[in-house]
């Protein structure tokens, strides 16, 4: 039933991966019907495959269209683009039929958000080789996102609990990622942290911004970014309204802001964020030799439509076996609501 | 009174920051006196000041010689450098007084263990603009006791828990760590890595090595030095019969040593180390602006003597407030005790 919740389109990743199973169950999560109005963009017979060997109490509502769907918690609608041959698909394996699906189900989402037919999306994993072989040149979502939507000024949020992080530069080698770190870019990462807070419902955001170099570079001792790109920047930011702090040394202000200090941090290069996220949030269990749970959310700011994504990968290693972990998706869908309420 | 236990010399560390109290309360244990002998070398004034503002019940046996040391649980033996003017003792603060006593505190540790009147070291924080306006020119404990000893091929061993890391590189710029990501550097370090694992009663250490570019570079997507350095070493370091596994990315890398899927972890620079190891051991409380507790270990291999530190620094912020905890320094002793026991 259509009520004044949103609705969010939740893409279905790479149906060789962990994407099927973990959207089944948390749809089947009470709490998630209560706040949203839940679709999956993917392939029916697919997640049928995976409601008959995972949850058989669930139904399903296949349609082409957003506006035929249920949303009632028992049936998981989809949009269906019937773009898989559940006959040759193979589970944890790369393929290039599973990557060609994966990438349609993020184009869809995106037209369905531009059109306004969904108020959001939210993403499951996709594999970047499965991608690849499909003959797409995409180093991963954000940059399929940013293409279908124009946007050129976009940076990938993570969360996790308390600690927030944007990142400076992502998908680049270290080398590149020192070469990025110039104040007009650390700029714009400090206003998009700056607002994503804000849109978070969070009144007077507290900005730490990371040094790059170890200890912040000790006065210029081990490398001068700081002094030349870091701090200008943080200046203009603070001249601008925002309360920016730092440069902060990298290996004390994730602790900080996990304890609460700051609301969100910019982080120079993509390990420098991705490690305390991953470290915080993810359970590894040596016993069973994997991950016990993985609740980190990744969210993309500056796009002009909502995108929020679990914070893992397809886990070809235990896909379609039931023991995929679903705390990372029901978070992604929960910050989709919260940005969504907020905006 | 001495037993078969090793005799650890504790340096003071800076006499402004934290070191006293946090000795003297690490000093106050039980179960530190059960494992070793420990003797202060430090100033007896400074001491004696630190149990009067926060635990009279402690004694103090101030002497200029390790066999006069008592080794008793309530009395704190003192090797007595007395170069402190109490008088002009700034509590939280840069001084050249202070960085000339904590450094020569250092050198007479490291001359002790050398001469073997004491069996290992363990040091308080000391603080590196002290140590520099005092006119010595070291970026670090471990460059001070790399000096003293003649060694070329050390590196700091971080641990925290089950999470164990040594560095390819600390106290230098970003770029210039990327620089020396090279494959005899990587080797020698997964060879300390290896030993000290070994040195801690580890049967068959596994030895993970991260990669240096996001997702360890994505197969040469984003930087080569995966293909060319730090593969080479890792193979090379196999066909010494060590179980070195990866390059593995970065960000996943802590969560499963964390997790006791490795028992050691190879890092390419000093904060891909030193975050995840500060995300786990360092709380810190919001309410009280202050850290709650650190708990994390250095210890320094490759040299010709046994030295662990605390893994945190002067805390000037909150020095001589009686508030600092002592856990990291805890930790320090009994990882001396446990490394000297399997050496």
């Amino acid at each position: 039933m259509k009520n004044q919740n949103p609705i969010l389109g939740i893409t279905m990743g790479d149906p060789s991966g962990v994407g099927p199973e973990i959207i089944i169950k948390a749809l089947s999560y009470k709490s998630i019907y209560e706040i949203c109005n839940p679709i999956v963009i993917g392939d029916a017979k697919v997640i049928k495959k995976a409601i008959e060997l995972f949850n058989n109490d669930l139904k399903i509502n296949a349609a082409d269209e957003t506006k035929n769907s249920k949303f009632t918690l028992g049936t998981i609608d989809v949009y269906d683009l019937n773009n898989v041959d559940v006959d040759k698909l193979e589970c944890g394996k790369v393929s290039s039929m599973s990557g060609k699906a994966a990438f349609e189900y993020i184009e869809a989402a995106i037209k369905l958000a531009l059109d306004k037919k969904i108020d959001g999306t939210v993403t499951a994993p996709i594999n970047k080789e499965s991608i690849k072989k499909a003959g797409y040149k995409f180093a991963g979502h954000t940059e399929i996102y940013a293409h279908f939507t124009n946007t050129n000024d976009y940076t990938m949020m993570l969360a996790e609990g308390n600690l927030r992080v944007v990142h400076v530069s992502t998908h680049v080698s270290l080398r590149k990622a020192c070469d990025l770190v110039k104040k007009e870019k650390i700029l714009k990462t400090i206003e998009l942290a700056h607002s994503a807070c804000l849109g978070l419902g969070i009144k007077k955001p507290r900005v730490a911004v990371a040094g790059l170099n170890p200890h912040s570079g000790e006065n210029g001792l081990f490398g001068d970014e700081e002094i030349e790109e870091i701090m200008p920047a943080i200046n203009e930011a603070v001249s601008k309204g925002i309360n920016a702090q730092g440069p902060v040394p990298a290996d004390t202000v994730f602790s900080k802001a996990k304890g609460g200090m700051y609301d969100i941090v910019v982080a120079m290069y993509h390990d420098q964020g991705h490690i305390p996220l991953k470290v915080v949030g993810f359970d590894y269990d040596e016993e069973l030799q994997k991950w016990k749970s993985v609740s980190g959310v990744n969210i993309t700011l500056g796009l002009p439509i909502l995108r929020t994504s679990v914070d893992h990968g397809t886990a070809f290693e235990i896909a379609w076996q039931g023991v995929a972990n679903e705390d990372s998706l029901v978070n992604a869908i929960e910050y989709a609501v919260k940005l969504h309420s907020n905006n």
